[in-house]
């Protein structure tokens, strides 16, 4: 079965797009007028995007807003990748309730998932031949070293997990912070040319050039770069798009 | 401030009450029939229990379900405890959105949380004084091993994160499989009196003396046993919750 998640994007790769819109609608909006926000995101954007990943967690008081935008995606923009941002990870039986509702029922091609509970509870995600599976390896936050950089047998946590993760696959994607460019740089050598889904760009102020630099594959692709805030909140948001995807592009040129 | 969650959470201790029934909605129904579904076994269930504990996997084709679920519990027993199994970990300003709309727009007491993020990320849940934070350490399922039990100086990883949670304030409580007895153990000795939330009772096979003698406290309180499909998809739900109720006080008795 072809994987629909990869193949579209690997399209998108092809047109020399690396930039994925993160949809987390801004704080105290509500009801309609936050698709008609998504919706003008899109609008302005869709020609510059790998991808879109819209956050759950901004669409729990109203998920009616996440699956009408995930529809007007389809409708219109079917080439484009649609990730939901959910960092799930259950035991099995739980996990094939959301793997049924994040694929099925709203028809997402990927999904972000937490690597603590292990593999096999991940199997229903795995299991999605057709779906692809971003796992968290090293997390943007400033906090992501409390744990992902305890060592184990001389190697710290986030390559462990990107270790088992490379074996995991050709469904998987991991997520690597771009605030954390030196383990960006550990994980690409670990995970070989599977695709890194990495956000930090913008309001967290990862930097750009060391994250392409780090993060490209053998094929000089194999990333998503991700920003939500930096884009959606900015005063024109198609200006921060095109600002982000040109800024690739003159860097692509020197690596 | 009072914390609403082990405030609750003592007085059914102390009304000798341990059960906590997973209210996860059988695959396949949908719409109203899930909040009868609810209803009645609240309805049969509510004086046997210490807690109810829906995780939302199984609500997010239909969150009104969840919603009207809650309402039903504060308006009919506002006593007891209301967890919701949610796993939720993200950076921190998304998990400011996750605590508004469990803890604010839908009135849950306590959520699970992952740790892979580390206490940073997780300070959205943790500064809610009034409310409780249930932190994954041993997970139930058969696979939890493959991160959990790395060796981090000697010791697993589940224990490590044990350590950190104990000392992350007074409204965390931790999570740790019945199918995991000698873990369990483990983790009391680590976290002292506070509360351990045991799934795996039930469908899951876990052993319900071995998980009574490991999870006690000090004060032979201190645990939240919980079933989920072994209760609410038995023939009779009251006589199932009954059942595990009086194992329950009987091992008491003896330890």
């Amino acid at each position: 079965m072809a994987n629909g998640f990869l193949d579209k994007l690997t399209a998108k790769w092809n047109e020399g797009k690396f930039v994925c819109i993160g949809l987390d609608l801004p704080r105290g909006k509500a009801g309609k007028a936050d698709l008609q926000f998504n919706k003008s995101i899109i609008d302005s954007t869709h020609d510059l995007v790998c991808a879109y990943k819209p956050n759950i967690a901004f669409y729990e008081e109203d998920l009616e807003v996440l699956k009408q935008t995930v529809k007007y995606l389809q409708e219109n923009h079917p080439d484009i990748p649609l990730i939901l941002d959910a960092k799930r990870a259950d035991i099995g039986n739980t996990n094939e309730a959301y793997a049924k509702t994040i694929f099925d029922a709203w028809g997402f091609d990927a999904v972000t998932v937490n690597p603590y509970l292990g593999k096999e509870a991940l199997e229903p995600f795995l299991k999605r031949v057709d779906k692809g599976v971003i796992v968290l390896v090293r997390t943007s936050n400033p906090g992501a070293g409390e744990f992902q950089d305890l060592q184990v047998d001389g190697l710290p946590l986030y390559q462990v997990v990107a270790e088992h993760v490379s074996k995991w696959g050709k469904t998987c994607a991991v997520v690597v912070g771009a605030t954390y460019p030196e383990q960006l740089k550990k994980v690409r050598e670990i995970v070989g040319d599977m695709p890194i889904l990495i956000p930090g760009i913008g309001a967290q102020g990862g930097d750009l050039e060391a994250a392409l630099k780090n993060g490209l594959n053998s094929k000089k692709q194999g990333i998503i770069i991700s920003s939500s805030r930096g884009i959606i909140l900015a005063e024109n948001p198609r200006q921060a798009a095109q600002d982000l995807h040109s800024q690739i592009q003159e860097i692509l040129k020197n690596v």
